[in-house]
């Protein structure tokens, strides 16, 4: 099968850098172009901006020439990642989805837009129908980093009616972009404001783990309550969520839901989605961010498992802790597991 | 009027430590002697242990000699605070309690004890008539670090009835105390789990806010579930604290119940109470340990009033975040300010 | 005494809130207006920018309305501190001198000017003869926060003769002023590189140490070679400094030269004078940031101390660990000291 | 060829699980057995202690039986490596020597014996023939973790003639071990003393760099003078670095001193031996612990290459900053590189 070709809307920032990552030497995609702001436009991406990852940047893109964002051609690539600002996303996404470009976004302009599913492929891969109601193009978005996690401890408890929900987070530096978090702000300290998140969690969260119904998505009626701080954490996003069920269940059948969850990505083995898309820990100290923010088979997968462990029974409410990579699951590598799910399932 | 003379049991710890800062130039009470486990018997107290707070070790202590924990003589005080681990407390407080001596204490040992207050002065103080009970001598206990901030953001909306309150802590390295945690385990994580923590905070609290009837504390009915979780920050505990009322108030009505509540200690003018036990911070981004772990007044009141903010009404619950500090008012300075409230009320 | 009125140019930044700080309620000097670039003109100061330090921002001030810098009037006040940054004090700084302003200004455009000193009192007072030799007005600047501190510790061996000085450097995240160092390089990092800095010590210790001759300063013509690293501390500049002397020494005599070491502002007491300018720490731990950042007499002096410890000899070369307060001894706090000086001897 | 069968004694601290880590399948070495202190023996491995390291804890060895390090019998294996307590190292090691064992340790307890070598193979090889002197068995150590960075960063200066070495440390946690250094210490804070560290830097390092003559190693001659520093970093000492030369050298020939620099652990091709030893990084703001920690080729190599920067010429000194990983390069792979050689040269 020939690769798709792919370019990256907003390469040069951390989630466009996570992009470009993953892409490298994928099974299904080919990463042909780059793209960015004016401002660095026809300079080599390896020029261009601090790499703030762990691994290197790839050899073949250093010398890439970046493209003005504003002039990408169908010809070159259909198949766009999108990595872009919110206000730059909001001028630009939905202009080339209606010249027929197929895009996988991570920023939220349009994410609570009724034709557009913020997709996280073992959760609500049904969701993905809606781009089959665009004329030409489409746009597909993944949650805000803090959801992302989140729907995928929520998910496998639907089943046992969620009443409502209960979320304190832990978020990582990373979450922030570069430059982000001034050290000055965050050394020895915690942030308990996160702009904006506390409501995108809500709100995202409930058309996440809402039904499909004559093209439309019924949000999930549950009362969803975030609290959000950033806290002095490289990557990975600890949330304590506290769930209250309409069912009375023994610890044990949650930690089954949880320990046995499997889903399509994991029944169409997409190169990106983990083998257990949640890890159960039993210690009684996990999961932590600086050992288990990477959890996930090693290469493809890694970063893509959240991690949940602490679980607690109070009544009717089901309390644990749950962490995931907010770059990886909680962004980049979350659209590009919905990208490689719309191949699959003859969406591209 | 004379001052009253005291002594400290476990001097040599972090929150022994701050009863001697604390208790230096006193107007109520006169630091006398100080005590420690058989090994430091004998020894300077300077020459004992590494001072770890930010003002200097008092002149006049340096060179006192530390006493045996196990030989404290009545004729030399009647007073003792308590900063014992809870496994050497459980053999010698009450030892000392029966044999007439009046102690206030950190440690847990027996806080759960049926004759033994948890006391907050802002929250209980009608719980300090439980030690009329004894024969002679008494225990008054402060709750845990975690519980004595969050019972003084609660009792302000006891009026209203509390239906059931989920809190998770950010909670400091000083409340491990000294060595504490290790770098290697906490530098760029957070460690969601100590050690009986979540009990603590569950229990105390509802025994704190509960009624005193018949000689007797009924507890308090509602359900708390806490999710405590150390992050690197040198003080303060911070609480991402959910409340649900029985009354359907406005955000305004619970904003005033906390800016304008006073209590006992107030009105006492108790020289360890804040003028307001509690500070509404208006900022977006507070409360921060780094900014807001010392509010209160300077000097003797410095780290005793807790901060509030983000206070966001979901349906009937209340949410808001909530900084103490966790080794003064969550430790020795709520174990003194108790002590000030017995001497005024004519229990010493 | 009718105290002088004085302003600053650069309120809004670290340094410039430091001297806003330091310069309330001071028995010299009083602040009647603060100045800033154009955006900020007219405005609050309370409601300019975020209060960076730890005590709160002046009341008097908060309402204060911010002047254009362009805008200054002699009628106002003749004499200024200037925080402003680099660039913009290269424009602003001579033009006001020669209008006969009286300026004490933090920033390097002007420390290497033939006719500024940079004065750090308890080293060069004589250095601020300098002045004399202006028309009207002049200007008299501190050195970078790294070389203030130094020039302290190198004074008292200058008897012996300095041979040459290695020092390599541990400079907390304030010296970046704010937003400053991003959290994402530094957290859990150590960055061995500030810009210029190096080159700073170099050239400024030299002049500092330097002889005044025929209104001239000759350089001292030993070698400094500085290596500058950040590291993820709040306030307190680190140096590992080895010194080679011509004579051979005790230590005994080294260390007594640094603990019996007074100087002119010591004799003048200075309001913002430490009574001992070099502690010498004995325990073999310190100075540590954390611990000793703050040295010298509470209030006024607080920070204007510099610790010194870990004196070693190793031949001819003495090596000790010496600590300053960047942003008071290292900036705002010796640029009043530099202005408190000129004041006693008649220069203002 | 068959595998060399070895033991790892102090199997459970940080050291002695980097060479748990490091041995697992290596092509010359089959780890069999694993000594601890008797309060671990016969305990499973998995059992025993807090895994550290990013690696999980190789699963052969999981179950693994740990042995009491006092009954090793040399019918399991001849070769030992050991990451003892020096305490225990100074009982244990000479005796198993003396019993005929090759031990490989990275404890100091023999570092300084006159038939003991501290070996690094890319810098002095040649001493390894020292335990042809042994009647049986024999001790070969590594320099302790600050060294083994700086005589990689010394050897290839050595032809210009060292007169004398200034270096100044920025110390990673992990070199204290586990727990190590207290958070409440270390948090936003630096440390500028490590008990004897100092001491064995500039002791080992004129060991290592002497010239073994008659059977004799005499000390290289130049003064050597460490000032060392702990840092909240968890990987990688940094160490800035100022060498005075006989020779006034281009710093170009520096350069390429440092970039060509290749040994015979490379000709060998050993396993564990970077490609190249010393890699010189061009960005002004490098090397750093978080970026360069795990410098040299991923796998065997990781960690096992030092990083040079920030080259500068002052006269006839040569300053940079050098970094290298200190429990890899500066423990563990550093004995183990040794074996290797030792090996491949017949000694084993």
């Amino acid at each position: 099968m020939a690769k798709t070709v792919v370019g990256v809307l907003g390469c040069t920032g951390l989630v466009g850098q996570r992009f470009v990552q993953l892409l490298a030497e994928h099974p299904y995609f080919e990463l042909e172009f780059l793209a960015a702001s004016e401002k660095s436009t026809g300079k080599s991406y390896g020029s261009l901006s601090k790499w703030l990852l762990d691994t290197t940047i790839p050899e073949n893109l250093k010398n890439l020439k970046v493209k003005n964002l504003e002039d990408v051609d169908k010809s070159e690539a259909e198949l766009l990642f999108s990595a872009l600002p919110a206000e730059i996303a909001k001028e630009v996404e939905l202009k080339y989805a209606k010249k027929g470009f197929k895009i996988f976004s991570n920023t939220s302009a349009f994410r609570m837009h009724s034709q557009v599913p913020i997709l996280v492929p073992e959760v609500n891969p049904e969701h993905l129908e809606l781009v089959k109601y665009w004329e030409k193009g489409f746009i597909v978005t993944n949650p805000n980093c803090t959801t992302a996690g989140l729907v995928l401890g929520l998910k496998p408890l639907m089943e046992f009616g969620i009443k409502n929900v209960v979320v304190s987070t832990y978020q990582a530096l990373s979450g922030a972009g570069y430059p982000g978090v001034a050290s000055l702000d965050i050394l020895g300290n915690v942030i308990p404001f996160i702009e904006e998140e506390e409501e995108k969690v809500e709100r995202e969260s409930k058309k996440i783990l809402g039904k499909l119904k004559n093209k439309k998505i019924l949000y999930a009626e549950f009362e969803v309550t975030a609290s959000c701080a950033r806290v002095p954490v490289r990557d990975g996003h600890l949330e304590s969520v506290v769930v209250e069920l309409e069912k009375d269940l023994e610890l044990d059948d949650v930690k089954k839901a949880f320990s046995q969850f499997r889903a399509l990505p994991q029944k169409l083995k997409l190169p990106t989605a983990p083998q257990k898309p949640i890890i159960v820990l039993n210690a009684a100290n996990r999961p932590q961010p600086a050992l288990d923010a990477y959890a996930g088979e090693p290469n493809r997968a890694r970063g893509m498992a959240v991690s949940i462990g602490r679980l607690k029974k109070i009544g009717r409410k089901i309390r644990f802790f749950l962490l995931s990579h907010n770059t990886i699951r909680g962004a980049a590598g979350c659209s590009l597991l919905n990208a490689e799910l719309a191949l699959k399932e003859g969406y591209l």
